[in-house]
């Protein structure tokens, strides 16, 4: 038996084969070409399973998708920033067209039961925090994925400075104004209008900035860089600490990029900011881990939503 | 059979003996006089549980209690910030006095599990937020009490307001900062000082703000006091705004004296405002009722949590 996982992300696509024993046997990857519109990114995803499949041979008992966006507990795609899609039924589809079970959600909540299900099963409550160009979280309650009516989970709208930063969901001080690369970059681009140099002016403006970047501002010593991620440590270790107070987890798992690339030391950072932030007993018996599977974790989340409803 | 619930107050405890219907039957009533020390303050639970178990005649099955601060999964309670217990093994200490299972959890997290179960069980998942002297918080996810590990719950301890008004808990900018009778005590003793008048200064001052005294004020105009309950109004919904974007669950129960004097005109001020900080989608499946229990909460959510133990 085989089980695929799917990440469907803004530039690439990443599938994966799982086998019984959740080893990751063959890989597939595409970029998604979402800008030339819905028909080609549609056929990206197609050649994706296509080419898994075909290779496979064996029966696969479900594929598990992650997507960037917003879906439904039926698998409908409501609505993703990124890519073209938008209220389509892409379970349906999936399911009508290769004959397979198919369980899709939010890529953050997938990476977070696939990181937390590779922990084993010692821990129960585990929230994800992954900072990127926006901020998502991911929560997984006595073993299993918790989304609420479909949408919980939005830990990066947590507003933690009322009236503060415009925010792209519409509001104003949420999380993700601060603690995301959308954060960073207002930051730069606030202290460049003041005349400040910055070596990462263009990416700002440009409003892409890869982690590798900002951690090479950084060992050059870019003051407005090192000042705009101080920033970002301090609001993340604060959502860290509200998080504790809301769900007294087991375990927060951090992962993305920025979080990657800066590594254990950042980590010390973000802890020290928590622990001003949560009630000290329950900032105690809570652990901060940084996330292990790095870009498998959503096809980690894929197989085993897939593998819990099958075999469980 | 029967069961008791038990909710242990700052100023009285209320015993109440339920039948296997879930029906009150007996109510017992008690000062908890914790100013005159542990001993008598023990000895006032001790005498409302003999009463009700004497009067009751019938096997025992549990006593669930909920108490003003925070327990571990064991029952026993570390702190409570108007009692004083601290560190006490109160589940041990009464089943070893009593040969009848004992558990024991904090009053807003019983209260919300007990509003809970009395709605029957169409519903999942609900988040209890009940505003009093501070705000605390119940979650209730899949039909569960969830308290993580033993802590969970302390929605009071959102920071809403990064570098805000001071804490109890030590922080800045908590939501109970806001949106409890701390808030409004805050912001009277702030206009005070401002040289304005306030019919509710000597209550502000005192610390000792009731429910009906705020009433009255606004009913009479009080400004200072009608602009504190516009921000308290603000902030509580805004923290409803966010819990909803966080567990987008299937029901908000605000409970407590303050909602429950100011009833309808109140829930619709604070549903506008959630609307404007939750995610649109998230918002229009969110349910937002007042508690139905009132001062029945915490003893039905006793009785719930040793029903569902043993009967299940």
């Amino acid at each position: 038996m085989a089980i695929i996982g799917l990440d469907i992300g803004g530039t690439k696509i990443l599938g994966a084969l799982f086998n019984k024993h959740g080893e990751i046997i063959d890989k597939e990857k595409n970029p998604s070409l979402g800008e030339e519109g819905f028909d080609i990114f549609l056929n990206q995803i197609h050649k994706t399973l296509d080419k898994l499949i075909k290779r496979c041979g064996k029966k696969i008992y479900g594929i598990g998708i992650g997507v960037p966006g917003i879906v439904n507990k039926k698998g409908k795609v409501l609505f993703t920033p990124n890519l073209p899609i938008k209220d389509f039924d892409m379970a349906k589809h999936l399911e009508l067209k290769y004959d397979i079970p198919v369980k899709i959600g939010n890529d953050v909540n997938l990476g977070t039961f696939g990181e937390y299900s590779k922990l084993g099963s010692r821990y129960n409550n585990v929230i994800g925090l992954f900072p990127g160009t926006g901020l998502g979280g991911g929560i997984v309650i006595n073993g299993k994925l918790y989304i609420g009516q479909g949408f919980a989970g939005e830990l990066g709208h947590i507003v933690v400075q009322k009236d503060g930063l415009e925010c792209g969901c519409g509001n104003r001080g949420c999380l993700e104004s601060y603690a995301s690369k959308k954060g960073i970059i207002t930051y730069i681009l606030n202290e460049v209008n003041k005349g400040r140099q910055c070596t990462l002016k263009e990416d700002a403006l440009s409003g892409v900035l890869k982690s590798s970047k900002i951690k090479k501002a950084c060992e050059n010593k870019d003051e407005v860089v090192m000042e705009a991620l101080e920033q970002f440590v301090e609001y993340l270790g604060m959502g860290v600490g509200i998080i504790m107070n809301i769900f007294n987890p087991d375990i927060i798992l951090l992962g993305g990029g920025i979080i990657e690339a800066f590594g254990d030391r950042f980590l010390k950072d973000i802890k020290e900011h928590a622990k001003a932030y949560a009630m000290p007993g329950i900032y105690k018996n809570t652990k901060i881990i940084q996330s292990q599977l790095g870009d498998d974790a959503v096809i980690y989340g894929g197989y085993y939503i897939i593998k819990k409803e099958w075999f469980d």
